[in-house]
């Protein structure tokens, strides 16, 4: 089997043809501009390429409801023109075998658990801090996924005692992206000292809390058997990732206990390679 | 096919012998004393029944996990002597066939998804408000568990503002379940003005924002196509159903959308068949 993976980020798209995460064929880039560009450029790669399935891994929202009428279109994005745009028909048709459409994090979050830092589990979670956060949950094997896809980003959480800062996310102010993603950093310090911040900045205690609030949630609700904590917040602040794991087991406070062995909270494994392989573990999900 | 379904509760235990939900052919109930006791008469009854599949949904907390040297064991229940105690073991001996084990609330989280508040729906929730908080939550139509079942009563949340009841969970105070459950009710108010307390008493506020929260986690978490809140706690006050719902659309403000149609919180509508029904449904996820 072969397998043709895209996927499609805010600035550029990634198609791989691979057989699997060890063997990839052919690796194309386009620059993502407008709509029909980009996707006419990748469903021309696609059309000389000979593949099996395709899985899609695309930035968001998208409509991953496969009884709704715009079932793999991106919905409310505020990249310029991309609002309502069908993904997953032009390509769909442009490959003309089945295609496995999700989100970049949840195509992600299956491969760091097929290849990466989630290797032989079956229930996992991938938390990506960088421009928003971005959770990617994994149960019995599936990204799960009902009328949407996991928004865990946009949880309101117990704040920390004492931290008086109102959030940076629009719609819901201190919710978790609201307190730790970038702009959140940036709106806390000015863009101008974000770069420069200590790793014994008093701010990265509250970044730390918000994210371990974060995942005393995923353990509630999911109790995948790790989780992986990245992102472009956590890549500069490498401390951070023990820090949450710290208080995760305070605020867990002996009610569930973390498996033992390995670091319950881990790095991503597959780098910048999780999207394009993302994808390929998506289109692993099809049966043709 | 006829199934086995037997439900474990505090106070006493129900063993059902039913094809479906329609038809239940032989129904007995033994009262929960000590584990040998208890066990030993569900024995009893279960090796007189023809069945093909068995299946139990037990109060908890429950080991789930099929790799666990304790899977089907009761872990560390306050309940005097069933700590440890091995239900699965006994109970699938005594049958001789397939068993499935799992929570009471997941069980009953299956059969309202079958036959009650969440009929057609492979991704729902089901929330039990009462002496504690349970939650159970069905993503891709299988429970959802890692090393542990759903918790998400156990879930800390966003305060209401001015409300600063330390909350009466002994092991994060303030979580869910110490702002909602019944003892919260007691602790605030005294158990002798519970029973009184007025449909627009300001408590209530209170109760319905912390159950917002949860219900706004879940969503973003999950997006279950409906939610399924019940228990004690809402039989006693109804008008708390659409409060929880009014102030869970103001809490996600706008960022997700609840599907249209139906209201997507529900009271449940199995009432106390919930819990053997629950065991019916495991039994039929079963493949003798």
């Amino acid at each position: 089997m072969t397998y043709a993976g895209v996927e499609l980020g805010g600035t550029k798209c990634v198609a791989i043809l691979a057989p699997g995460p060890g063997e990839v064929l052919a690796r194309e880039t386009v620059p993502t501009t407008s709509p029909e560009e980009t996707l006419g450029a990748i469903a021309n790669i696609l059309s000389r390429w000979q593949f099996q399935a395709l899985g899609i891994a695309s930035f968001g929202p998208v409509d991953l409801d496969p009884q709704s009428a715009t079932y793999g279109h991106i919905t409310s994005t505020p990249k310029p023109g991309w609002a309502g745009t069908d993904v997953l028909g032009p390509l769909r048709h442009a490959a003309g075998v089945p295609a496995a459409f999700d989100t970049d994090v949840n195509g992600a979050a299956l491969a760091e658990m097929r290849w990466g830092s989630g290797r032989g589990f079956q229930d996992f979670a991938y938390v990506t801090v960088g421009t928003g956060v971005g959770v990617g949950l994994i149960a019995n094997g599936l990204p799960m996924r009902g009328f949407a896809h996991c928004e865990m980003g946009h949880i309101r959480v117990a704040r920390l005692q004492g931290d008086k800062f109102a959030g940076s996310c629009p719609f819901h102010g201190d919710c978790v992206e609201g307190l730790a993603a970038g702009p959140s950093l940036i709106a806390r310090v000015g863009t101008e000292h974000v770069a420069g911040l200590a790793g014994d900045d008093p701010l990265w205690k509250s970044v730390a809390w918000a994210l371990a609030q974060l995942c005393h949630t995923i353990v509630c609700a999911a109790a995948p058997r790790a989780i992986a904590v990245g992102g472009g917040v956590l890549d500069n602040q490498p401390h951070l990732l023990r820090r949450i794991e710290t208080m995760l087991v305070e605020s867990l406070n002996g009610y569930m206990t973390l498996p033992a062995g390995a670091p319950y909270l881990r790095a991503p494994a597959l780098g910048r390679d999780a999207g394009p392989l993302g994808a390929i573990a998506l289109a692993m999900t099809v049966r043709p």
